[in-house]
């Protein structure tokens, strides 16, 4: 089974293509889909949406998992960041139905065992869990790998986390 | 010049359109994009692209306006409404340049002369511009009224809104 995870944003989506199968988990490719702030809001979110349709294209994904948004983070970048997880999550659906949607605590918790851990921690426990020699950058990219590998973990009871 | 207006949600989307000319304004349609609560977040989502492109394609705007969002007006609903206006700035973008948007603030003084003005005070000038016998309903439907005719009467001072 591959997994697209997507950590969602306006000007950096982070993604991380993870294969599962009865080995294991190994890393397929990770990255980010980067919109310049010089572009109009609009422009940038057609640039996310073709990016995603690219990437869906590209890595053939059996579902998609994204992190989810919570409106405390950053309340001054909740709406741009908000649209561009519309776009996202649009151009998911249009290509797979398979979509779910994780919490920051969902991956703290599937990833390092401790829903309060430290961001170093849980991206430590990416490089460990997918036997890379060093933490995957930048940051976004990391992120987008664990969203996919606590889905890779909890796929079995995963109704709830459907979107 | 048609202006095709939106008032931007999940569950509802208001549209109006409204043609503007050197006799005046006339309202050529105006109602409400639904989309059911039983259905998953992300059909939603794709259920709203696809009515906006019909949309789009029936009334071949020169441009739209588009309500912007505060997240200090409902925090609860401020993601999954972002998330909708993303999707729609989205459709637009793919079908026409001209994409604008305007606070509440910009909308009341538009069409009251009062930046603070009631809600009823806007749909009762809405009705009174556009020569109607009553106030559009549902409410979706008149607010995105009054956005198409803030921006008929900004569009020479509106690069400022321009998304």
């Amino acid at each position: 089974m591959i997994i697209l995870g997507i950590d969602p944003g306006l000007a950096t989506i982070g993604y991380g293509v993870i294969k599962k199968n009865n080995r294991g988990i190994e890393v397929i490719d990770y990255g980010t889909i980067d919109t310049p702030k010089t572009e109009r809001i609009a422009t940038r979110l057609a640039m996310i949406y073709d990016a995603m349709k690219v990437l869906i294209d590209k890595f053939q994904p059996d579902c998609v998992a994204i992190e989810e948004l919570f409106y405390f983070r950053n309340q001054t970048t909740i709406i741009p960041v908000g649209q561009a997880r519309g776009v996202i999550v649009l151009a998911c659906v249009q290509k797979l139905g398979n979509l779910y949607e994780y919490t920051p605590l969902q991956i703290k918790q599937a990833l390092t065992g401790n829903g309060r851990a430290e961001k170093k921690q849980v991206q430590y426990m990416v490089k460990t869990i997918l036997g890379l020699n060093s933490i995957p950058k930048p940051d976004d990219a990391a992120d987008a790998l664990a969203v996919a590998i606590t889905h890779s973990q909890t796929n079995n009871t995963i109704s709830n986390n459907q979107i």
